[in-house]
């Protein structure tokens, strides 16, 4: 999957057949995105008829049957794309390289606000089934989804490895689940003792509408039950992570996806309709109904409706429906920072997120997208049918341009086809070809009239219920992206190679900043010495008289073997003087280069961080503006980086027992124990030698 | 004031006469914190006796006596610690000189939650004098509060030099406006027409109360009205910026500042205690008043009674006294980041905070204790009246141990004046010297214990109400001081000098990293060639083939003077490989100190920076850890850094107009204008001359 190529598994680069996925493996990891919609679907479909009244569900057979043909073409239409583009650049791969810039940056901002919202409606969902099996957890809705997100941000962060064989069990189980309670649904309505859902008896006002007033709310229900779509294309990006024949695999695997879900939910919607679940928008318009209660989620209805309020069964269905709803959400976190990396590297993101096998990268992009998620949910108050309003316009996006792009990449076939010279043209492997040519176009154009229309049915219908905010969101992201390519484009211009430049320079002086005399810097001191420097020399800066009195009695009495110059600070800063001197000295000297050796340090614990080395960072930031100037940091590993690196650079007595010389192998004895302060005065002469050349 | 210390003003060294404050500007800087408390002290002080019954308000001329000599005693008693310690170090060096390490580390942390507290009670109190005037304005008191903590913070960033004449009008008109109403109020109850508040017809419900209960109820009144004494310390903070005599000067301004706010707080308690304000904690208590409405502050209510409501004066007074708290809270804004410099000075903060003179610094600390004020005004909706609980307990426990520690500074002064011989100690000087020891004794002693007393009075009367989160975050606070200090200390020893480290090598390796061959890679190989190295090549990692063909070519077009070597890298990452060569080369060739050059950007935007220099920075973090590894910073200013430093690294044509060799000084015409992009190709004579040597 993407993510175990995000990890860069040492293994990816045989690529052996035990690290790709066989089918049985990809199809829950690929396809918890798509089933776990069938969670929310079938409910938000009903949910809108029900503004109608109770008589507009007799639509709903209609509008679900229109939803599962919608569901097969853009399968099929999938099935074309992943054979024309095994790379996994699934539809913003297609848009770019069929029809431009442009085109290509909105599909990625189209599909950085889908991962988003992935996220944001499958954990309310996934809160909303489980407040539904536990209904006193209803006042922490907000709350229990947030924990939610952190808890699978967290999870990511420690980088789960084995997470394939995590993601199979439970996405199977809510297969079987709800496989078994559709089944045993569909009997019970044969044997003629059919299932009663909690909510058959609330009744609904039913409102007086117009005649193009119930079109409009067909029309809003069929948007609706269309985010049963979400998640069709993950297998796109993921083709590569198949075991070979890649291609056939992901086509399979794609099938057998599209298969159970349409089976999932219309099954669902029947059992929901013949059961007689009716759910409200507003639990306080359903007649009956004691609103102080959470409202149960549709497939909680169902569930419980079948096998009985607050049974076995039921708990497992939830809870399967739950984890599926989470797993689904997961995988927005390992599409979004390799969305960013394939952004990266077209130049439409920072570089910085374009190195791959580095997990800090991916890192950020997790926090972010959790972050950003966790803002949508608290804004949203986790509300469900809120969240699907944005949610339905980003995935359609990405649908119809994906389609447009691959009418293109089928025309340009046949074009180029037909500039052949006619003898080549009528060879039987040509026109094999060409059939199969027009076959995609045929089945690319269907997808892409008809994902087209619903994209203009779900922005006319959901637009002022708040999906204007997607469509403020996109062109947003694409003026962004654009931008940092026009501008990575200038800046390689900007520095580009020409011969004419020459950086050389009159001289050369290395200068260590010495605040103290300790080990640091006298390491700084003879690195800077090693490299042979025209002129070396060390600089004090003069903020206390009495320090600088110290340090000069200090270097004369260890008898330093570079001179030490003091200058003078009148207002107690320390870049600026040293910012001047090294001007007046290049003025009188010429035009030398001048290296300032900085220590850094390196330590084990994070807070140490907020410790050490900003001083010398503001100094080095401040100096390199200087003409003719280089920093040169030289790293001095405190004892507690031992913890993490396994080594420091300050040398104890038991280092020289180590095999290499240089190498600080310490006994594991001396870890993570107290630091130990070395007495002043000289070593024992067995230490002594040992100690006296340290690399 | 301190602020100028900080700020780094130029004219500091010389310390001539006119940039230091004269009397009449240093009292409204270090006044307007104690002067504002007034707006306050005694509302808080009247809203408690209330709880009781109206009768209650009979003791407040009592309890108002009380809070005034009180605060007479702490005026004499910093008079004596301004005398006794004039370099500003304020309660925080008296208790660490004097007592040690522990007491003064508390001491600062309550200073630092005082901070938090003054900025919160300070913009609560003037939020809620605006409301008094605007009522409109109620439902918005907690966006209005945290809007003005952000207004404050950004005008601290952006750092106003001409703050002290900023101050002194404000303040002089509160006074000034106080001071008339009181005035005017006291003459209208001479001549027989006392003002009557808006309140004085709301009763309040009494309730039965037992005698323990009368005494806890005005000892609790009294901590209230304490409120008044917040502030006092802060002109021993600030002592160096009089005007000479700094001392006596110092002296006088804090008189002047104790005796107005002696004058304005018993007049407005005088008056508001006749016109009958009834002040109550929960506005509803109030029987008949409609607590949909905001009540009114106190000042508020006594102007309207003097002045008539919402007459000019009512809302030059309100207008005044909201200014004068937002300037207190801008008094914590230059006290938290110099007591966090003297804190790093000594070793319990960061270094990073001691860097004087470094405006970035101070942004940091402002904005924490900004995000910590809004917080801290979320969390308690702004109300007065529960931020006032935990504000006095910080402020006395600075007060009681700084006595202390004055107590302790006099008897050393006095037990050394003892172990002088006994002809000496007879001398007229000594005995004079003996005196006012002694006197300081007393007055410090007479402060220690009625604070200290007030200290367990409000501790015991405030504990439950809120006061217990003060006695948590001090404990935390201190805890972390000391942990900071013991750090430092340890790794002060750790990298402590001794003569028997010698970091020697045998040999000097430089290798440039190089991605792309571009002007920024030139550079750093010609500053690596200037420093003449023992051995010198370039390194491109091999992540993509198309791309090594292309640099290999590049490198030998341009006829680059040193070798490239190709290293491998199959998993893509960068760090790992060039950390895995270094280590083979050092094993193969003795332990060399192995130089890397890198290219750092320097940018004139913000953003540019999230754009640029990451994936350096990670592979010198990782390279660091290497034996033998120093990283060298090959600084290229991006043409954006020109809008901000005035160079930039890229030599174009019209530089060579410029006087000296190297210094792109650039027309003003081309600042800020679009790019240049040099075409390919040879230059025109002219410019081949001056571009060929760039320092």
């Amino acid at each position: 999957m993407a993510k175990r190529l995000i990890l860069g598994d040492p293994l990816a680069s045989t690529d052996s057949d035990e690290h790709l996925l066989p089918k049985k493996l990809a199809l829950p990891i690929f396809a918890s995105d798509a089933l776990s919609s069938v969670a929310y679907a079938p409910q938000e479909l009903l949910l809108i008829l029900m503004t109608g009244g109770l008589a507009f569900l007799a639509f709903a057979p209609w509008i679900a049957a229109a939803v599962v043909v919608l569901l097969v073409v853009v399968v099929i239409s999938y099935r074309q794309l992943i054979k024309a583009y095994p790379s996994g650049g699934g539809d913003y791969e297609v848009a770019r390289k069929n029809l431009g810039e442009i085109p290509g940056v909105i599909v990625a901002s189209a599909l950085l606000v889908d991962y988003v919202l992935t996220v944001a409606v499958s954990v309310a969902s996934g809160v909303d089934n489980i407040i539904s099996a536990l209904p006193g957890l209803n006042p922490w809705r907000v709350e229990l989804a947030v924990g939610f997100v952190i808890l699978i941000v967290v999870i990511n962060l420690r980088g789960v490895r084995e997470a394939s064989r995590a993601f199979a069990i439970p996405t199977y189980v809510f297969i079987g689940s709800v496989g078994v309670m559709i089944v045993v649904g569909l009997i019970e309505i044969a044997t003629g003792n059919a299932p009663v859902a909690s909510s058959a008896q609330y009744a609904v006002e039913t409102q007086d509408i117009t005649q193009a007033a119930v079109i409009l709310l067909v029309l809003r229900a069929f948007s609706s039950g269309c985010s049963a779509l979400t998640g069709v294309e993950a297998v796109s990006n993921g083709v590569q992570a198949f075991r070979r024949p890649k291609v056939k695999n992901a086509q399979t695997t794609l099938a057998m996806m599209g298969g159970i879900a349409i089976l999932l939910f219309t099954g669902l919607t029947a059992i929901a309709l013949v059961s007689g679940v009716h759910y409200a928008e507003n639990p306080c318009d359903l007649i009956g109904f004691d609103c102080s209660n959470p409202q149960p989620s549709l497939m909680a209805q169902v569930s419980s409706a079948v096998f009985g309020m607050n049974s076995i069964p039921f708990f497992i269905i939830q809870a399967a429906t739950a984890v599926v709803l989470l797993l689904a959400a997961n995988t927005a976190f390992n599409g979004f920072p390799l969305l960013g990396s394939v952004l990266a590297r077209d130049g439409y993101a920072p570089k910085a997120l374009n190195t791959r096998g580095d997990r800090l990268v991916y890192s950020n992009g997790m926090i972010i997208l959790g972050l950003i998620a966790i803002g949508v949910l608290i804004v949203y108050q986790a509300n469900l049918t809120n969240l699907i309003q944005l949610y339905i316009i980003g995935v359609f996006v990405s649908f119809t341009i994906g389609q447009i792009g691959m009418i293109r990449h089928w025309t340009r076939g046949i074009r180029e086809i037909g500039r052949l010279p006619t003898d080549q043209r009528s060879s039987q492997s040509v026109r094999g070809e060409l059939f199969g040519l027009r076959k995609g176009l045929f089945i690319n154009s269907l997808g892409a009239t008809m994902t087209a229309s619903v994209l203009v049915i779900v922005t006319i219908t959901k637009f002022t219920h708040g999906a204007w905010l997607v469509f403020l969101a996109i062109p947003i992201l694409s003026f962004l992206m654009v931008g940092v390519h026009r501008y990575y484009r200038d800046v390689e211009h900007e520095i580009e190679m020409d011969d004419q430049t020459h950086f050389g320079s009159s001289g050369d002086v290395a200068i260590i900043l010495v605040n103290k005399l300790q080990k640091p810097v006298v390491k700084a001191v003879d690195y800077a010495l090693a490299a042979k420097h025209d002129k070396t020399f060390a600089v004090h800066i003069a903020v206390s008289k009495d320090d600088t009195e110290a340090i000069e009695a200090e270097w004369r009495r260890h008898r330093m073997p570079i001179p030490l110059k003091i200058i003078e600070s009148p207002y107690r800063t320390y870049a600026g003087p040293i910012a001047e001197w090294v001007r007046k000295y290049r003025e009188e000297h010429g035009s030398s280069v001048v290296t300032v050796y900085l220590p850094q340090y390196i330590v084990g614990h994070w807070w140490e961080g907020l410790l050490h080395n900003r001083r010398a960072r503001r100094i080095a930031q401040q100096l390199m503006l200087v003409h003719g100037v280089s920093i040169t940091l030289v790293p001095w590993l405190l004892d507690s980086s031992e913890l993490i690196y396994g080594r420091r650079s300050r040398v104890l007595p038991g280092d020289e027992r180590a095999g290499r010389a240089g190498q600080h192998a310490v006994p594991a004895v001396e870890r993570r124990g107290r630091r130990v302060v070395r007495p002043a005065g000289p070593p024992a002469p067995s230490e002594s030698a040992e100690v006296s050349r340290q690399g």
